[in-house]
């Protein structure tokens, strides 16, 4: 028993290892590779994924399993070992599911989908990338149909994003906030001036500030680093090996709370227990719970009046046409909120609604109940009915995300569960740090990073999205009243005086 | 028989791309990673090195090898396919005859030196270092015993870097130079002030004049980067992706000459026949060969009259203080020749003298004709004969680098034979280009690229170091002449007027 369980951890620990490998030509490609080495990354990038994929599905993982098998129960449920063979064997199992044939269709499908879409976007036609999607989304529901997960294809595809979680408890979420937050986009007023944060924003200083906000909030020296990309991603090789990015512009200043957001990550990354290292367990375990931090540390802090209130002078020393811009004044413009046609430009308030749209809009096109070729419109009218607004054109509504050309259905919905989540947690901390406010003028994250750590990071991978929060705050369910409550908050606290 | 060579091609292929991400993880590690992800990078390397050498060293790659062993008398000797055949068979027998508690002990004892040799250099004491030493110089024989390669077991050492050179054919050549370059040293005179090459130079100029060279060289735009590291190396993970970096100091100008070596070595990997891509004829033959390409793009460019009458007002525009310094003394102080204890700032006079007291203490060593203990005391007696010069400490001497850390024996003479042969290949080169030094005043480099490109960098891996040079210049044999010739005329060019 004890040298089966040696070999499983060393079997996984160099299949980690070769993740990593993968993960370091993954942030390569995209902060330093010289666009010309693209073929040749892809190429090796498939060869040590297959690698990777066929040391994982091994009979010799299954044969450790089955033999470790009883120290599920022996060692209780928490127990860092019951956890590995637990998670290891739900992963193995659903791994050997997928024939090789169909994972390569899919990438295959998913790399022609890619090129459509980019031409479809160049002639704003999404007739243009039907053809490509249909073809991909066929692979799709081919894949989910051998997974026999949960009671629809819908709930596969959630799997591979929130294990464990179902189509029906995303849906009872969602059902409560899109009226609640149509409702409070609808009586939000006027949106606030933030005209100021288009300027003069020189690279140079906002890196300084950047670097600045990382040491801040916990990062460890010589265990990160922050990167400009063009589409933000946080990644990471080890606990003290962090690579965050974030996309510099300079006449504007979004990429400070890009980088924010990618170091919520990070910490999350960090957080880890270390006796979870090099292995299955590193990580998150959900991607709505990773987005909760990347969200909490961009918007609850990140946006948060107490937050500006110290460090608003250093951004003004930095950039002094901010000295004419009061406080008061910066904190509603960069918490305005109005609706707009583009998810990844959102505000705190209607980002979900953009959310909720595509992850009914999936659900209906995985069901058969929407046809592939009447997205178009069924986006459009949705749009309407959510946030009031037309969508003009294809690439401002139904082109605009790159998740459907792998028809990666189930991505989109933990980006709403990762706002809802991040109050919750945020709630309990609260109450644990009764000083919170005030530690977040003072520059002072320690506490608030030792909280999150302590309540969630710490758990990696070791539990389901759902123990994992009941580890973190005592409760098992999603609750979107915190987060309803919050916004409902901050929306009147950004009414002019 | 052509499913067998197209299996085989598949499984190089991928053995390549495996080899690249250990790659691009080698270079992150130099160049980019935070320090504390030092420890676990290692251990990914090390898993992915255990997994290629796996797939490598395989019975299928064997089978493979007998069913198409007819092509390399079919095709002739020229062929790419053929070439392929031979080069691997060769290599998979010689990677077949290391058992891999052999290569895993080579690893540790290697490692283990490391750190023994960075401890006896914060001491200054070579007796810290021998006891890690021996242990490593032990396996390393073991392993050589085991090559059974050539005559001696410096020859199988030698056959790493130089395949099938032998050590006498080295021998041979360096018994010529040595007594010679001691000749050209000792009447050399008064070396050139170089004082001006010290002061104030801001690396933002530093790196906007290499962005220029490099340029102008002949790099394919968006297909190459330069960064900065603390030991510049150069590597690539195909023709396109060719990473090169460099030491910048902002009080001295080296960083100039370190690039323009490594952009050597980044040219003759973009020069290579794209039809040779993505196997494991993608490269250099040997070692030499590829250092003979640094050291012309370094030196026989770099630090020529004609090319810095080209580019010296530029210098100068960058870097004001040298309108002071006149070109002939500019010319007079970069090529500065005078006998130094360490290898690495040696000028190209005394370089290869360094090597070859290396090559004659490693050949003694491994012949067990000099005990390791008596390593420092015959190290300083050869630098006394070779160069004049008294070794005031270990530090200074015996302990300067790091390659016999792992018993890295035969690696040094490949740095002299590099510089012989970029003579002789430049002599070929100036016959016929006959306006070649017009062409390096104007900054025209793509006649001098396309000849090198030609003669040498297409034919990648295909032949051995001594096939390569007959491909290149008609002659299958090392000529230390032209190379002695070169260096008298510049050592007399730089005299006084």
């Amino acid at each position: 028993m004890h040298q089966a369980l040696a070999d499983l951890k060393q079997r996984l620990a160099e299949i980690f290892d070769l993740e990593r490998a993968l993960g370091v030509m993954g942030w390569d490609q995209r902060t330093m590779m010289p666009p010309k080495g693209a073929a040749a990354r892809a190429e090796a990038a498939a060869t040590l994924s297959g690698v990777i994929h066929e040391r994982f599905i091994s009979d010799e993982i299954g044969r450790l399993l089955d033999q470790v098998a009883s120290l599920e129960t022996e060692l209780g449920h928490d127990s860092d070992d019951a956890s590995l063979v637990r998670v290891t064997r739900r992963e193995w199992e659903k791994a050997r599911r997928v024939p090789a044939e169909i994972a390569a269709a899919w990438a295959r499908e998913g790399g022609k989908a890619h090129v459509a879409w980019l031409e479809a976007r160049e002639q704003n036609d999404f007739s243009v990338f039907l053809p490509a999607l249909r073809r991909v989304h066929d692979v799709a529901l081919r894949w989910a149909e051998l997974m026999e997960q949960g009671d629809s294809p819908y709930d596969a595809f959630l799997d591979e994003y929130e294990p464990g979680m179902t189509t029906a408890e995303v849906k009872a979420v969602f059902d409560v906030l899109q009226p609640e937050l149509t409702a409070i986009v609808r009586d939000a007023g006027e949106p606030a001036n933030n005209a100021f944060l288009e300027g003069d924003f020189p690279i140079p200083a906002q890196e300084e500030f950047l670097a600045g906000i990382l040491r801040d909030f916990g990062f460890e020296e010589g265990a990160y680093r922050l990167d400009p990309t063009v589409h933000p991603f946080a990644t990471s090789f080890t606990g003290t090996d962090i690579r965050m990015t974030t996309r510099y512009k300079p006449d504007n200043l979004r990429a400070l709370w890009a980088a924010m957001h990618e170091a919520g990550h990070g910490l999350s990354y960090q957080g880890v227990d270390p006796a979870l290292g090099r292995s299955p367990l590193y990580g998150n375990a959900s991607l709505g719970l990773g987005e909760s931090q990347s969200r909490t540390w961009e918007n609850l802090v990140g946006r948060s009046l107490p937050f500006w209130r110290g460090r608003y002078p250093e951004l003004q020393r930095l950039f002094p046409q901010l000295e004419a811009v009061e406080l008061d004044d910066f904190f509603r413009g960069i918490n305005r909120v109005a609706p707009g046609l583009i998810r990844v430009d959102a505000d705190e308030v209607t980002y979900s609604l953009h959310i909720i749209l595509r992850f009914e809009l999936e659900q209906e096109l995985v069901a058969g109940t929407l046809a592939l070729e009447d997205l178009p419109e069924a986006w459009n009218a949705r749009m309407k009915a959510f946030l009031g607004i037309d969508v003009p054109d294809d690439v401002r509504g139904v082109l605009q995300d790159v998740h459907w050309t792998r028809a990666s259905y189930g991505y989109f919905p933990t980006y709403a569960l990762g706002n809802v989540l991040s109050v919750q947690i945020w709630r309990a901390v609260e109450e644990e740090l009764r000083d919170l406010d005030e530690q977040l003028e003072a520059g002072e994250f320690a506490p608030l990073y030792e909280s999150l750590r302590t309540r969630l990071y710490r758990h990696g991978r070791k539990f389901t999205p759902m123990e994992t929060l009941e580890h973190a705050i005592g409760a098992n369910q999603i609750d979107p009243q915190p987060y309803l409550e919050y916004l409902r908050g901050k929306v009147a606290g950004l009414q002019p005086a």
